[in-house]
């Protein structure tokens, strides 16, 4: 075959040199990404948050391709051809099971993203044909990738640690998209560190501040963008929506909702159904449910679409706060369940890098001259002092127009508590 | 009003001083913007291309507010209170009628983004609100300044002309997005040698070579991305799936139609309607129709969907190649209507510089100084190489892997035509 | 004035608006900062390190121009035009005084660029004659600015803190020069958390992430830049140089050195025999010295022209290692004053950022929204894991070449000693 | 060998695979480019443009190696591993017998950086050991390439055409240090259209947009650095420094010379004495002929050290007023062959794209599809316009300050004649 480039903001061009490669990215499984944004409702905190799911993925297969290129050029990594596929392939489809703003719809109507992965990698998909004719074998090989559970081990680090191609194109692109600079890193200088072994990629120890300073990009990243309190607004506003639809749906209300997302919410879901949810139809319902009879759901809906969000104060002493604003909510007639929302960081996906969790990803290993390894959290102050840490920091989020506007005693007295 | 910032990937920071522009950006039909593509389908050539008219009209307002702020605080310009705030609120509204990939729909339904502009500010809107608040002839000094009418002509000058706050920000961000740098260039530097004078800005001709650099960075992008054949295909798409839309809505076909679009065909369309389109909408409907009973819609929307587009020729004679072909598609039973389309250079929005049509933007006058003035292409050479020309191109759309299907004779000579 | 700019590879372009920083930018004194690079030895281990004092200082300058316009824009800082134009005169001086290599050459020669600054501003020099043109008392001013007494003592803080204009200017500068990107830093996000109070500049707690990326961007380029060892290995050649030459000086050796030179040594030096002093003259007596008959001085000389550094081993204990070779060095007639060296990092100018220590500069404070002030390694842990620590690292330099060359019993322990 | 990077701002790694290559970085010829600043004088106009030979050096080889190993990924190169080192020494090894400021120097004291560089590849220097132990004939080849008369006209064409290698780094360099971004373009994108054929290297048809950007981009740089009137300015002093030198020379004048340069002036230069000279010296010896008793020497010699420029004015006909001032000037006592000069176009390196000059490049040719063969400039009308063109602009430089301050008739008439 021959070269094919997609022009690229982030890595300039996106090279394909397999006819695989090139069916995958026209499968209309992988087109569908195109209308997922990766950073879901972030665009209300940072407008520039635009960019989807698709372009991340073409940014993933880059940043792995360009890492066996470069090691396999040093001799650092031998890989056959068809493990080498397995790695770009693994690479492009790693976000493939992705549905609209994920994180607060599986929250609520459950389902899981890298499960749905595995059944379009799996199931009956252009991906799975396409998959099919390397080998028959080669869509489980995705799957057993992507499972964490191939016998390759050192692919699975390739794919899936705490330095892999995901992670590294997302900071990058989420940085530049955002203008939030902090997220960019040295990647070739990352890469020319790699050091292959036997089940794991290791990091050479003289490489240590580079890899320190990826951790702290990421660090980062996520105060200044993944956890603004902003975005999480978005997000609990997103959440309540669905919670609301359920509530509907459960107590039988009449609205709007298409064959797809009952099908879910009856546990009836296929892969049809649900490869027909994007951002768009999710959008599209709310501009629906914004005129329905419901007031919460419509209010709700608005509130996305018109960027009102809730807001919020910083509570050190959550208990107290937040039980003794539910019966004053309750009195004014401001639904708690929908309206007043306490965020626990416990709940946020905090990764920035925990060397210890039993949970988390592998650990970075960084390896001096004379071939001691040692986990990078002992070599470096800045990143043991963030790792594994779990900030205690609540936010209570509430609607300010409503409480403000709001005449009478209790709308008094929820003012004072929340320290109007 | 408290300095309040907007982080953006182009300018870092947009500030904002007024609240009047504050509540303009947090109005519903600004917000909109956020679910309408600047750049429209051009995805499927870059997959970047995915910010929306929302950044694009903050950007707008940001160039608008620093050129404002410099040329005063070099003494430059001298404008009242009330008219820097009618540059930065056109600036930033110069967008907000844009329905869902405007040109292909315009160009079907009938519309007009600019019209629809004017009926968002002077109608019942919540931006009509806020600017009313400002006096009550603001919405229709907004209204004069986007027509071009506003007696004060530097204003308008400032707006729309050659070089304005629109171009220079769409420039910028479109090159960032698309990842194609050559739409970049020294806005600093323009603003610099911006020289205003009653009823226009002129530019010192010392920045000659900036200004040559500006026009030929818009040639770039041209040539580059907004002319790009596979975003001609795209758009092409688009439009014959709208006049598929047409043809089976008059024909009585039973189909989902929404009501909005239906008010539209129907000629009664109202506001409420139209600020209902976003890009989400048609997404969705073409995620509705790619399901439909007719054929040529079904297919035409999972082609936008999965993007299958049509493939193109360039042809020097345009009209025997078309001619010749329309017969032979009918025979083999692909509609030409849909499936055959020549695209001519004419009908492309066609503006990197003309300085003597008639229809164009005000040319760009250099002053020198001992003040005598003249035309841009008059003192550059690859400017005035530039200026006005139309290049006569063809290019001829089909459905490649139909066409290289087909059995039988009429394929074979189809094939032969097409060069296959 | 007329606004005028000087294009900018790092701000774009300087902007000056007054006379009197337009004459001392154009003063011999500052144009002599043209030929002295602002990292001196630091191009051995970054080719690009080649800007120079000059660039910085009107780096720096524009750093506070926009620190002073934007502060002021917000109503956030008030001073009058004399005491504008002190810290912005005071921004382009602070390095007027730096003599070339000045770490190295200071180190040996004696002398401080500190006190070379206020003898510049405050004595024969057309620096003074533009200064004193103000007001006769503002050379002196300026002079206590620089000192830290000046009595408004938030000028200082601006001039001269752990954020202040210099080091701002430095960190972008030298990363973009270099092409070490961790040095970068969102300069606009700083100015916008600055808040200036009485005395000192404080920062708003809501940009404590972005003050904690400042001093993780400072540390990421102190151990990838300012600590590399092979720029430690180039200082200490340089300052092995310089002890040579005060070596063959007071021993009376015949060889070249400039009036200049040896009014120093004399401890006669003045400001014209100082204002001589640059990195082409230094440069050029290596090259003289190159061909020189004393053969540590020649060769010593020729190591700085044709890169020929010194290598490194790290070593745990230092004493034992070093002490070992001392002897063996003098056996093998490798004079250890000149070619063994133990650099200790006690002695590196070590600050990114030391809250408690005396010799400090101003720590940096944070105030939350209710007024109270917090030092930054207490609100980040990051910052507080690095904030004051020593490293202990011990590097040992020695001419490798001349060991693995060497023949006999000596080299050969040598040589096991440092592990070969 | 193992890989070697050098990290650079431009290309943000060189990489290096060959030990000549690395043995070439490190020869003392190679380092002393690190003495010699890539733009002269230039950065009497553009503060940042620091930067050296050495690095432009450094990445001229860089993409280089981009070239060989992107078209060999693809097949579209065949080199024997002796060709492709061939190739990227001669990249590295292009500038290496530049002197000092050469443009100036050169013009007055004769001499060649061309020749130069082939006497250091041939003759005795550490450059051609390393190169004579690749194969004994290896210098001879360098030279030959260098020369254009290698056999392989292939490789000619990669080293030196209008889309070389040494250009490309140029042109991204001089850009990104001088912070002039016009002359940015996308590397990647040339380098991908590149079609090496036999003797030559053509360009598809296809990247046709790309080839014309990076000859505007060029075209920019011309006009926006290279050719700019201030440098112009800066160059002009130069020369006549250097012919104030050579008149004092000849009239056996004593004055500090140093013996290379006598040497030169005598004819006699040889290699060692040639490999003396770099910016160093040269502005030593300024500071040196500061203070001499030649009026003229240290007035020029300050200039150019404390940057007071000559100031010019355009002029359309050349002739009259430079003759008119002549004899002014010489009643005055200014002497007209120092203070007064007049700059012709005609002697500016002037090759943004010249396709038909016999003295310039090989012209750009760019293949279709369909294999035919066009030149560039058929093709763009952007480059048509500018190709071959010669601007006539004149500028008369002189001593502005003089003038302004000289008192009398002459003065006067001097006064008028420039426009006061």
């Amino acid at each position: 075959m021959k070269e094919k480039v997609f022009k690229d903001p982030v890595h300039n061009f996106v090279y394909v040199y397999d006819q695989v490669i090139l069916d995958l990215i026209d499968s209309k499984e992988m087109q569908r990404l195109r209308r997922i944004k990766q950073l879901g409702i972030s665009y209300v905190t940072y407008h520039g948050a635009e960019h989807s799911r698709f372009a991340h993925s073409l940014g993933t297969y880059e940043v792995m391709r360009k890492i066996i290129s470069k090691l396999a050029r040093k001799g650092e990594l031998v890989l056959s051809e068809k493990e080498e596929l397995l790695c770009k392939v693994t690479a492009l489809l790693h976000d493939i099971g992705h549905g609209p703003f994920s994180h607060s719809l599986e929250s609520v109507f459950g389902g899981n993203h890298e499960l749905w992965s595995k059944r379009i990698i799996a199931g009956d998909s252009e991906v799975n044909k396409i998959l099919a004719e390397v080998s028959p074998d080669f869509p489980n090989e995705v799957v057993q990738v992507l499972d964490g559970k191939h016998p390759n081990k050192l692919i699975a680090s390739l794919i899936s640690s705490q330095i892999d191609a995901d992670r590294m194109d997302y900071l990058l692109r989420d940085s530049q998209a955002t203008g939030v600079i902090y997220g960019n890193f040295d990647l070739d200088r990352i890469i020319r560190v790699m050091k292959p072994t036997e089940g794991q990629v290791l990091f050479r120890e003289a490489g240590m501040h580079s890899i320190e300073a990826y951790i702290l990009a990421r660090y980062a990243m996520y105060w200044q963008v993944y956890f603004h309190p902003t975005n999480r607004s978005g997000e609990i506003i997103l959440k309540k929506i669905f919670e609301r639809v359920v509530d509907l749906y459960e107590a039988g209300f009449d609205f709007y909702l298409p064959e797809s997302l009952r099908n879910i919410l009856r546990g009836e879901i296929n892969l049809v159904d649900y490869l027909r949810l994007d951002d768009s139809l999710i959008l599209t319902l709310f501009q629906e449910w914004r005129d329905c009879s419901d007031q919460i759901l419509a209010d709700l809906s608005s509130r996305i679409l018109d960027r009102r969000l809730l807001k919020r104060i910083e509570c050190e002493d959550k208990d107290g706060l937040y039980e003794r604003l539910i019966p004053l909510f309750e009195k004014v007639g401001i639904n708690p369940k929908y309206y007043l929302v306490i965020d626990h960081p416990y709940h946020i996906p905090y990764d920035y890098y925990q060397p210890e969790d039993e949970h988390s990803k592998n650990p970075i290993y960084l390896q001096s001259k004379n071939g001691s390894i040692k986990e990078l959290s002992q070599l470096s102050d800045p990143v043991k002092a963030i790792a594994g840490k779990r900030e205690v920091m609540y936010n209570l989020y509430y609607p300010r127009e409503l409480i403000l506007e709001g005449q009478g005693q209790e709308y008094e007295e929820i003012r004072q508590i929340l320290g109007y």
